[in-house]
């Protein structure tokens, strides 16, 4: 018998949340974005769940306009391997930028978390959007938005090459012969390129899943060809099923066009899913985190995709205002998208800035509804599986106490991990390490 | 009643071992450079010690003459970021480079890791002896051996004031009012310097004991001078009493002259014990360790300083070579002492080489016999506190069963940690933030 294709699901966590104002709810522990103790419980839960992995975002530059979680949170690099001892089979990903660091740096720190995490490790990797980013690295200008997509394609290439540094049965450690290693199996990588030179060896060896998995989550065109070119598994925003799936068609698209199996390249819509016992209860829930922000809240939320202009400059009931090129060479999907949806649905300043600031989503009701949606996405092909963000108080217990036992009855996401590494869970095959095949190939010929 | 100061503990922890041979003892992993578990409970077993703190060394640069544990090893801030979470009071010092690495990030990895440990991380601030490790950033290189400690000085400057961004009483949370922050507590550092230029603020805030605690392993003139003025703790490498007494008076006499309390810098001489029940056993274990090493790897060992040298060229019953500058731009001042040695006692290449990989150190006896050298150091003023290094297998759990109860028996070293922050237990004071400290000045005056 044939086993359902099986939803994957992540967990991003998000200490006081993504918008401005949940931390104001009574429920919720403001200083949450700097509380390991609760991380630790959140990665516990989402391992109770049997979730796929837990995601970190991250950004590089703040301003007094940044949100709370923003201003003071962990780094992504520590808290993950914080993490990594305290849970067992749960993947640990986590966002960094390939503009502002050193590919020899980020390989040793995935690797070593990997290793350390046995195989579970998996790298988003992000170009930064905010120019500021500049100003804290030294750097005169943020490169542009398609520099940035060929430094990270540089950089993805340089990170592999170090993480193949060492075959698999490199180190032999023969206690008799006194032999620890074959150096013939030890490989320097000497890339020149037009962003990088680095020489190696990688000073840390492949874990047992062969490398971290590669996550991305740019949606411009050429974000989406670099995801579909390199990526295992993508993060997405989509507001709504057909977007979705349009997002997840013309995604799987490219990666076919570049000789990939679309399958190896998995895509995780990020849905808040806000849960009632009833609808109204649900609806309530919603209403009640809205009703925490304020229009000057919204107003700083949108500027933020906007390098943080400020918005308290326009009428607030006029047409959104016309803002030429900006945010072109930041968030530019995101803010591609806001001036489309504005001009073509006749939006006001206020209405777009609490559309953004206070999104619905389409994952409110009851844990039956919830999984409705869920099940038709997945089903449709609009996505392999989800990124769960806390929108509400107890955001993802209420998803695994509730929404995860419904799936699971019905066949579409795991009782048990199938694996204890992250490519395992995901079905991702381990990459080959590159020495290794060619080696395999010259005997083959 | 006054009590005795009291001594201070550090483990070195370093997987199979800082010398070439010692993975292949029967009773050590030959893996333990890769294996958490192991790292897992040498952290719990200096715990039980109720010893300060874990130290992880660290290197950009491999070659395959490197040691074994050099090849494949842990990176420290993921390691410790992981041992952060099975530990609850022990410090975690780990070493990272200021000639490779960005402070925007050193400032967040060490400062997320200190609020993550809750107050017990320290790093460690090396200028990286290799010259090697260039090719891994991509610079033409390496910086040399003052400007190295030039950059290492603004780095730390930098560092510093990111870490001053938020003042400890920045993040008020008012549900009600639903200020967040207090903006006049968030600070934009804007540093222009010679080789740094950071904006800020950066993104997280202080730990409650106010900022990892500073070590520093140099030991050459501007290197003693570095840890003299900025360092709340030195990894001193000493060979003998004297060595170390000098060392010790030396570098507190430069920081009294650089206006600082003598005591606020304490020194941490790295030792090896080797503990028998007898001291004919520790001969025997010593002599065992030290018949693993050839001829072949204590050249290979040696050269390791002198970026590399090859020494397999010159004859080994001969005087030692001349060898002009090479290792000037290196590990300097473990190479002037080196050749000082040599020449002045007329050794030759191989009794060097051997005397470098087999260092038979000053510990070796049984557990009273340690501990009386331990406490004979000590009361001379030789040294603030002592960094174990595992010589033979089970070196920390011999020095924490056996000696570490004598200590505490004589009144030398505590039963209970004081403190749960690094700088508790180290009786270090939690530094002002500058702002702070400002204001409180603007208010008197
Ligand atoms: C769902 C989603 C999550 C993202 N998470 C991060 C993040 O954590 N850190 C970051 O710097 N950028 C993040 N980004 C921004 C993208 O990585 C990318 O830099 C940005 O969207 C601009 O690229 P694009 O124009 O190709 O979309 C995210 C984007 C999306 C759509
Ligand atoms: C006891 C001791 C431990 C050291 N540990 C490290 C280390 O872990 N990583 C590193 O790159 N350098 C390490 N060093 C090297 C120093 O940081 C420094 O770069 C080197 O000794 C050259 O500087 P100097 O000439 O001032 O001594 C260590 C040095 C000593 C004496």
């Amino acid at each position: 018998m044939a086993k359902q294709k099986q939803l994957k699901l992540g967990a991003l966590l998000h200490g006081v949340g993504g918008g401005t104002s949940l931390w104001r709810h009574p429920d919720v522990d403001p200083a949450a974005s700097v509380n390991f103790e609760l991380y630790k419980s959140w990665v516990r839960k989402a391992e109770e769940g049997k979730l796929d992995l837990i995601f970190i975002a991250d950004g590089l530059y703040i301003t007094e306009k940044s949100i709370p979680h923003f201003l003071n949170r962990f780094e992504p690099i520590t808290l993950l391997s914080a993490l990594a001892a305290v849970s067992t089979n749960i993947g640990l990903v986590g966002t960094l930028s390939t503009s502002y660091s050193e590919p020899f740096t980020v390989a040793r720190q995935f690797g070593s978390l990997d290793v350390i995490s046995g195989g579970r490790a998996g790298w988003n990797v992000v170009t930064s959007p905010l120019e500021g980013s500049a100003l804290n690295y030294g750097k005169k200008e943020h490169p542009d938005h398609d520099k940035r997509y060929r430094i990270a394609t540089e950089f993805l290439e340089v990170t592999r090459g170090l993480w193949d540094s060492w075959e698999d049965d490199a180190f032999v450690r023969n206690k008799e012969t006194g032999v620890f290693f074959d150096r013939d199996k030890m490989h320097e990588l000497n890339h020149q390129g037009e962003f990088f030179s680095v020489k190696g060896p990688l000073n840390i060896a492949r874990s047992k899943q062969g490398g971290p998995v590669i996550f991305q989550a740019g949606a411009s065109e050429v974000g989406k060809n670099y995801a579909a070119k390199e990526a295992d598994a993508i993060f997405a925003g989509a507001e709504n099923l057909e977007e979705a799936l349009r997002f997840a068609q013309d995604v799987k698209a490219r990666a076919a066009a570049f000789g990939r199996n679309p399958d190896d390249v998995l895509i995780f819509p990020g849905i808040g899913p806000i849960i009632g016992r009833t609808e109204e209860e649900a609806e309530r829930k919603y209403q009640e985190v809205a009703s925490l922000v304020t229009i000057e809240n919204a107003l700083d939320y949108l500027g933020r995709f906007f390098e943080h202009h400020d918005f308290s400059q326009y009428p607030l009931d006029e047409p959104f205002p016309e803002l030429g090129d900006l945010g072109k060479n930041s968030f530019q999907s995101g803010t591609d998208k806001i001036k489309r949806n504005a001009k073509e649905k006749g939006l006001t300043l206020r209405q777009v800035a609490l559309q953004s600031a206070t999104p619905r989503g389409n994952f409110i009701g009851t844990a039956e509804q919830v999984a409705d949606r869920i099940q038709e996405w997945f089903e449709a092909g609009a996505a392999d599986g989800f990124m769960i963000t806390a929108a509400v108080p107890r955001g993802l217990e209420d998803f695994v106490d509730q929404v995860v036992p419904i799936l699971r009855e019905r066949g579409l996401f795991r009782t048990e991990y199938e694996s204890d590494t992250l490519r395992g869970n995901l079905g991702l095959a381990v990459p080959e390490n590159r020495y290794t095949k060619a080696r395999a190939e010259a005997v083959r010929s």
